[in-house]
């Protein structure tokens, strides 16, 4: 536990152990099974040691626990980092991420833009990971040659880090510099999920007051709330594209996307000069990654089915269960779909996902980025799915066809009366539960809110408890346990605990967010107070996901972004999504009677079809004025860009062509003989037979 | 008619006085009434003649009619206008027109790139028109002090153009040659619409051909042919949104929309220094704007009842007269509708015109791309009521409503009978001609298609017939008849004849194809043979245009441009409309019954709005699949572009830091102390007590 206690102590000076890195860059956590496959792991440990030390990084290893050592990596000259760093520099300026070159001495260029530590970290990994025709170590954990390479991680700094949660511990609102120093030491990739969570909460200030007002006053399934609900959305949504423009090119990372790592698992069929570079690149034909790609859509049929089926043979149980059925157990039996649902759908996400996983590596994608960004669409297919479909089923399926369900309901009954001895079961009158809906939302704005930032903090903490305490244990059983220099006692200590910590995944924040925007969206018409408990519940979200990061994961390898990614779409979506989904619960629920009740002849379908081609209309209507309007104000951002580089062309302007280049010259008198005034015209007869002064009228 | 003598002329050689344009780089035409005006009208052309002096362009001066004079322009020193071009190639630079700045000296610069005569004439245009505070004479025809001045324009190239037209009425199809030729005389404006025109011809062979197919085998309102001319109507519109892109490129254009020219009319509410350049830049604010712009609601909604009032008056009185009146005169009265509208309409289209360029001065736009922007669409707004109306009427109105309307038209018939002296009205039996909208439908695929290019072709034929003959009894008649030097007078004659030419225009022929583009994807499922009607117009529309140009206009000024401009958007517009109609349309009318037949009870109102509902979907779905099929295709010109760039950064590094600046460096071998190799650690009990060969299960 000394991370956490470094984390608070108010006085660092007895655990300065805990505060140095020791100049480490990296920590590579190298496991050495006991069974047969030894010799292999120790071959490959030497190797790693060899590659490593020709990229110019020197290592010094210390036993991890009993099954794997920790070889520390540092970088041996940091002239050689300072080189590398400089070309990435220059790489980018290439690349059109920067608008200017860096500095012609690689000290110059130091002085002017201090390295940051996300910039040396990352420079680093990439020198251990990248593959060998490109200068790195190849290293890829887990995976072929590398397969006992459990991970690679930098160590936490964990001055930083407890000066950073104490921080936002007790203020309100992030401001930029806050921003920054996260970007300094995780990079912008990480960096800008918390700009994200950052703007959305402070976007939510509106609807959770307006909300409340709305909870207060117009009760629930409003109209007004419902359309200015969906304005917001919009409005956010725009006016999020332009922030993160703004934020890239405050961080020096526009077009950063452009730059590209390539997939090492990528296959190609043909290679060919590249158009722009001229240098031989490797081509995989776009029409046949197509074809691949069409799978998607029987892919997400699939979802559909196999989750649709799960949740509506649930849906039908706990309605039999909670409404029909009034026999013995009721009590126990009640939580029988909790029960099957709980069982049966991470092993269902589990297998969806691995195949959404083994789809893309189908698709076979060039680069990461690319890859990552396939997977992430899938994924968010089968989070819609999972997340909506319980809401989706009593809004659409259960409140109009309530009624028409129960013929079918006593399937069930049936089917208990063979399992169970007694012959009869006792049932109740079915009758539409009306708050059903409501109680479900306010499930999902606060119950599962809660259980979730739960699960965040005090899982991997007793996680972390138990695994720790069974580390202790087995070493003081082992026959000759572990003995650290006692100078490097604690340091080993804390290294050897953090390769035990997870890796940290941006992806699962953002999704986390991304589907709280979509029950925002699309269902909060049901309970208003819906975006009051989401602001709430993101105050402390973005809190303990820094703290996440801080004390439960392994520090993160500060890699660049320009945005967030595939997420915008999902965004998008889900805000286009939510106009329409919204507008027909309000359709079907506003009013006295508060819904069909069962019966589908209550329904006005005519009504609900124009709703929401209404609900439509005025979305993209919305949104293309918003769009106009936030266009005509000048992002503060690109402006500078252009500045900058209006200033950088003027200056190579004026070293080229010299200081007067852009002056004004002026226009030389044109010659005589070529030369015109009135006068000479009006005495030159040939030449003006009907000048001004002599129009034929006149003569 | 020497001009058209002149282009059809085979042996030049006896019309060398036509072919050359005696140097004259600009023919200004300055009109000197012979009222009270005159002495204003005189002191104007003195100062005209002064200014043109002081911006470096000689001026000769020749006799128009009786009641103006010609103004040779020419630039006085060619040194001069070479000065004038390389700046403007630097700002394109600066701009980020260009990606390589242009050659340090000016004459190795227009070696590398030669002075195309478009760009010669763009600039002595600027030279006279810019205002003088940015160097040019600030002469604004028609406007301000110079009232006077009808029209300044370019002498047509004679040889040219008839080597133009002949080329192009002898091929079918034009390549990328003939569009350059096109850019290098009449400036990148010019040359995209052509263009357009040439790419949007080239995609209507495929609808051509299936509509011809749909209509021998399909019969009308297919869904078949509706979902292909969807579909067809996307993929045209998405192509060409990157084929602009990379005909911009290719022109090296691209981005030329950012330089702007400033509005003379702008008003500015305050002054501030630009936040790129630093230079003091007039400020308007865009909320102030905004607000203004909010006018155009009810514009719009003005528009829509001004000439929804016309068209319904004379859609009933045109039903009443053709389907229900069988009294006298009735051959001769069923004209009355159309010379209502024909009177009418003109002049409720001038009136909501002539308010839509008062609404947009009152925007108060900075520059002229902007307020054109504006106008055009509000242009549009209007064209596409009087366009489409007529239709959405006899489809949306007369087919479903028809009976209904019954009663209503017999106002009409009690009009009629208090007007005239019979007593009696003689009436048939109401019935709905379901071939109204087709018969319409063929009237705007053919008849209206021929009488407009009849109307480009003839029209301005006549005119000038009349108009030179009326010049010519005129001149024989005035008391001193024009006397110009025997080696001058074919020239002059020639200048005068085309100071009489309209201008040309670009946005009337944009307008033209736009609304086609509409008639065929919002409506010719009513007539699948439509496109075929279009593809063989738009052979001829390109033609004539051409020979518009050539022939009955003056030559246009060059100006430059990076898309179609705002037309874009009302294809898009379009494209998505005619998804929802064309869907509403066939839904109605397809089937044994073709159409509700005028009782609305026949109408199925859910199955309607579901169908509209789907095509919009299907629309949003096809959308982004075709964005993101075509966005995986590398755009050639962006491709060139990155290219370009990329080489000029790798030059300019090179120069800077050396040939070897991007050489992979040798990583230097780690210091001993610092390295650590297997054996060096196994050796090492303190550093490695539980090594790789040395686990504690192994002791």
């Amino acid at each position: 536990m000394s991370t956490r206690k470094a984390l608070y102590a108010s006085n660092g000076a007895d655990l300065a152990e805990l505060r140095t890195n020791m100049s480490v860059d990296y920590v590579i956590h190298y496991s050495i099974p006991s069974n047969k496959d030894k010799a292999e792991a120790e071959a490959g440990f030497a190797q790693l040691i060899e590659v490593l030390t020709k990229v110019g990084l020197a290592s010094e290893v210390r036993p991890g626990d009993e099954s794997s050592v920790l070889i520390f990596v540092k970088v041996a000259s940091n002239e050689y980092l300072a080189s590398q760093i400089y070309r990435e520099r220059v790489q980018d300026w290439l690349f059109g991420v920067r608008a200017s070159a860096p500095e012609k001495g690689i000290t110059e260029a130091f002085e002017n833009e201090p390295v940051t530590e996300a910039e040396r970290l990352r420079l680093v990994y990439l020198l251990i990971t990248k593959p060998k025709n490109e200068g790195g170590a190849g290293i890829t954990p887990k995976k072929g040659q590398w397969k006992y390479v459990t991970s690679v991680f930098p160590l936490h700094d964990n001055a930083f880090n407890s000066t950073w949660i104490k921080a936002w511990s007790t203020k309100y609102f992030l401001d930029d510099e806050d921003l920054d120093r996260v970007r300094d030491k995780f990079g912008e990739s990480v960096a800008f999920y918390f700009a994200f969570m950052q703007s959305y909460f402070a976007f939510q200030l509106f609807p959770a007051a307006f909300g409340f007002a709305a909870w207060l006053v117009l009760g629930r399934y409003s109209w007004l709330y419902s359309i200015v609900t969906s304005l917001w959305s919009v409005i956010f949504f725009e006016w999020w594209k332009k922030k993160e423009v703004d934020l890239a090119v405050q961080w020096g990372v526009r077009n950063v996307s452009r730059i590209q790592h390539p997939r090492t698992q990528f296959q190609w069929d043909y290679e060919a000069p590249d158009p722009v570079t001229g240098e031989p690149v490797k081509y995989y034909p776009p029409t046949k990654r197509l074809r691949t790609q069409l799978l998607q859509v029987p892919f997400a049929l699939s979802c559909v089915l196999a989750l649709g089926a799960l949740y509506i043979f649930c849906f039908g149980v706990e309605i039999f269960l909670t409404e029909v059925y009034d026999g013995p157990f009721k009590s126990y039996l009640t939580f029988t779909p909790t029960i099957i649902l709980s069982s049966i759908l991470p092993v269902l996400s589990t297998i969806l996902t691995k195949f959404a996983e083994k789809l893309t590596e189908r698709e076979n994608y060039q680069t990461n980025d690319a890859h990552q960004a396939a997977i992430i669409t899938k994924i968010f297919i089968i989070n819609f799915i999972t997340s909506y479909t319980p809401l989706f089923l009593s809004a659409f399926v259960y409140m109009p066809f309530g009624n028409l369900m129960l013929p079918y309901l006593q399937i069930f009954a049936a089917t208990a009366r063979k399992l169970s001895s007694e012959k009869s079961i006792t049932t109740l009158d079915f009758r539409i539960n009306p708050d059903r809906l409501k109680s479900q939302m306010v499930y999902f704005a606060v119950t599962a809110q809660i259980v979730n930032v739960a699960l965040e903090f005090v899982v991997p903490y007793l996680k972390r408890v138990v695994v720790d305490k069974f580390q202790e244990k087995r070493a003081s059983l082992a026959s000759k346990p572990i003995q650290d220099a006692p100078e490097e006692h604690e340091f080993l200590q804390r290294a050897r605990e953090e390769a035990r910590l997870e890796i940290y995944d941006v992806a699962v924040d953002y999704r986390e967010m991304v589907i709280q925007f979509g029950y925002l969206s699309l269902f909060s018409s049901i309970w208003p107070l819906t975006p009051l408990a989401f602001f709430i519940n993101n105050w402390i979200e973005l809190r303990s996901d820094a703290m996440k990061i801080a004390m439960s994961s392994q520090r993160p390898i500060p890699w660049r972004s320009d945005s967030i990614g595939p997420w915008l779409n999902a965004l998008g979506f889900l805000s286009w999504a939510g106009t329409l989904v919204s507008s027909a619960l309000v359709f079907l629920f506003s009013g006295e009677s508060e819904g069909p009740g069962g019966d589908p002849s209550n329904v006005n379908v005519v009504g609900l079809l124009l709703t929401i081609l209404f609900a439509e209309y005025l979305y993209l209507g919305t949104q293309f004025v918003v769009r106009y309007a936030l266009g005509q104000v000048d992002s503060p951002g690109l402006q500078k860009e252009r500045a900058m580089r209006y200033r950088i062309r003027k200056r190579l302007l004026e070293e080229t062509l010299g200081p007067d280049a852009m002056k004004e010259t002026v226009p030389p008198t044109p010659e005589t003989g070529e030369r015109i005034t009135l006068a000479a015209l009006k005495k030159d007869a040939r030449k003006l037979s009907t000048g001004v002064a002599a129009t034929p009228e006149q003569m």
